[in-house]
């Protein structure tokens, strides 16, 4: 948000501005002068964009100020997003008549009967071969819930956004105006033609898993569902490496995951097959056990069945005694330091939710030996952006049917080695999301692996990038 | 395709290679020298793109030329095709965290909370404010008929750079995996979230008719089939140029339609609500009349009843005796020059078969007055691209809930009235694809009459260009 304020030019006006921003826990970037004539003076502030009712407050704070006033409000985020933020290009000027004749009616048909002979060459000839849809329903964006398909265009945008600049993929939106997982399946599988794979995103559990699995029986293309993948494979790289650091081992260690949705099952699958063993998982009603397990759905169920040996129930602050890594994947504020000081010496915590984690770095700053959350604004940022652009770069490269399991933890492993070994440090367990080179060595190590398990069909034309 | 060949440099080679390009009737573009060393000259022989059969036939004649050989073949349409013809491409650079931070989480939220609260303000704030879905079976594409939906993806994509090239519009082809029209028409509305409009295409008839019904009921932006409309506006806007300068009027001209798929019945219908009363329509089986009625579907039904007032029988060369008017939109080489001169005086034919019409204007001449076919290589070429990206354009520009026959109607005036009167000529009644200022005038006009007739939301961000 920029604040454009015009004020009586005096001295100690700019302090009694800012402290009424400080006041409303408004977050300064820039001040910058506009004008001033001597008497009267016109600034910009520039604020990190908060919530709607932050901006409101903010506002309000400064119109009560005697002398000030509000020239202009303007947004920077909104601004930024006026018209969208990817667009459709040509690849070649369309001009005149002759390349008019080559790129349609007549000569296109040349292209479309390469095609019907060669029906795998419709990754040469079309945007087939570098392209993935982004499939949504709006029921569970960022933190933000069920918003419904418009108002979560702007992030499936960011993420094709991610996927050009990281990966050199072309990517497309497509949000659902359907809940319905058959209406889903149906649909994702009506427009495969196009793609060379399907990243679904933000869809509600437990209607993910079904959807996921469905899809990836009735497609012969990777279907990948990164609220569950991208967030195992990049915990897992983070945890990998807190590991390393504390000098012990994901078989021994005991973990607490907290929130059992779409992200925290995948979570719990991933490290049970990488080898951990003594997992607790929670939910809203506490830790899951096999006690309570026929009046689970099929995912909790086979979580209580697979996690919790000792069978031991109660909540989060239980589960959290002596435990040396907790996992949140839930809810803002919902882990109190005192709860880290209950955990085994020097935890290793990551507080993922998103935006607002289940505990604020600076609460668990000299309880937590490493701390990690989802934000770019602190260290160890646990960041799906560091998994999906690789991985669909890696898989499609070697046109892959799938995203089978060798891949993803190949994945996890090459982003856990993005991170040198002179380098790691408690405040740094994760590459930065434009580390360079990062996503090539991620995409090497998952088409290595997708050709080492006979997934791969070919190698793509060497239009990609990476 | 161009060839690259290798031969002795002696005096007469150059004539005996053109000489037998042109005895199988191949098409020079182009002679150019690679390189020379005196005894050998290796030279790219420029041809344009025939059919698969008549490059091999030119293949063939060139082996058996002695001393010639074929260095290599390479086919200028498949390289303009590689890697597919558009791209996605970011509006920003996203190479930074704080531009990631508002592209995406956190600070995307913003975007996403502003069109909860406003959702018509997802036009602003994500890419559906200029992006049309151009939806296909790959049914019946172009003169190819039923080749399915990945070699439909050529056309398809062409479509989406000529939406671009003329209008500024963003287009996405999403070539559908079903025929069946429920699952078209529930696929379509489900994936509808991010296009400003759908445009229909390449869909065979009848299907087609109740696949626009239905979306034009269940959504509230424009649906419009191409083959239907595209081909009844430029038709009638080519032919109310080709009246003009017969000084004739619609409502006394007997008109003969031959073909009554999607473009055949959307001609008659149009050309009937703008006053023709003498009108036959034939398919394969000859004239459409009332007496078979009750064998026919739905559309030739509603054909035969509103066409063919007399009940006449027979068929296309019985129709076309003392017609004024043949348009043809059917099939290569079933319109002879005899049958042309049974027509009345000076006829107007529009022969619109692609690529080959149902009589090439060499065999015409002569005999028709005003000639027309859908192809860029003789003079009026009645061609959709007039239409759809001027259309959209209009629409789009004033949110518009649909395309209307007002719409519709000033487009096609609009069209014609890009050919000056001082310009009117019998070669010349509809302009060319890239008129200049073409595509801004007939949206103008589409505009206009969305205004009118109350169908316009509202006025689109200034973003769009045309």
């Amino acid at each position: 948000m920029i604040l454009r304020l015009s004020y009586p030019n005096r001295v100690g006006m700019l302090a009694r501005i800012t402290a009424a921003i400080a006041r409303t826990n408004g977050d300064f970037r820039a001040v910058e002068m506009v004008e001033s004539d001597g008497a009267q003076m016109v600034r910009d502030f520039t604020l990190t964009s908060g919530s709607d009712i932050q901006q409101r407050r903010i506002v309000q704070a400064l119109k009560r100020l005697a002398g000030v006033t509000i020239v202009q409000i303007s947004d920077r985020v909104l601004q930024l997003h006026r018209g969208g933020k990817i667009e459709v290009q040509n690849r070649f000027s369309l001009d005149n008549g002759e390349v008019l004749a080559m790129a349609y009616t007549p000569g296109v048909a040349r292209a479309c009967n390469e095609i019907v002979a060669h029906p795998e060459s419709v990754y040469d000839y079309t945007i087939k071969g570098r392209t993935v849809a982004i499939i949504t329903d709006g029921t569970a964006v960022l933190g933000l819930g069920d918003i419904g398909p418009d108002a979560a265009m702007p992030v499936m945008e960011g993420k094709a956004m991610l996927l050009k600049a990281l990966a050199g993929l072309d990517a497309y939106p497509i949000c659902l105006r359907t809940k319905d997982p058959q209406q889903i399946i149906d649909t994702v599988c009506n427009i495969s033609t196009g793609f060379a794979a399907i990243n679904i995103e933000d869809i509600s559990a437990p209607r993910c898993f079904q959807i996921e699995e469905e899809l990836q029986k009735r497609l012969v293309i990777p279907v990948f569902h990164d609220d569950q993948h991208g967030a195992a494979i990049v915990v897992f790289a983070g945890l990998t490496n807190a590991l390393k650091l504390k000098r012990q081992k994901l078989t021994r260690v005991k973990i607490v995951i907290n929130g059992a949705g779409a992200a925290g099952v995948a979570i719990t699958k991933f490290l049970l097959s990488a080898g951990a063993t003594n997992l607790l998982v929670c939910d809203r009603d506490g830790i899951l056990s096999r006690r309570q397990s026929d009046q689970l759905n099929e995912a909790h169920r086979w979580v209580a069945l697979h996690t919790n040996r000792q069978g031991v129930t109660g909540k989060l602050d239980d589960a959290l005694k002596d435990a040396d890594v907790f996992i949140g994947v839930s809810k803002p504020h919902i882990v109190s330091r005192k709860m880290l000081k209950h955990m085994a010496p020097k935890p290793i915590v990551f507080a993922l939710a998103n935006p607002v984690p289940e505990i604020m770095p600076e609460e668990a700053a000299g309880v937590a030996y490493i701390m990690a959350t989802g934000r770019s604004d602190f260290p160890n940022q646990i960041n799906n952006a560091l998994v999906f652009p690789a991985i669909f770069r890696g898989a499609i490269n070697v046109r892959a049917r799938c995203i089978n399991e060798a891949m993803k933890l190949a994945a996890a492993t090459a982003i856990a080695e993005c991170v040198s070994p002179a380098d790691l440090a408690p405040e740094y367990i994760v590459p930065r999301v434009f580390h360079p080179g990062g996503v090539r060595r991620v995409a090497a190590a998952v088409e290595k692996a997708a050709i080492q398990t006979g997934v791969a069909r070919g190698v793509a034309a060497p239009d990609g990038n990476a």
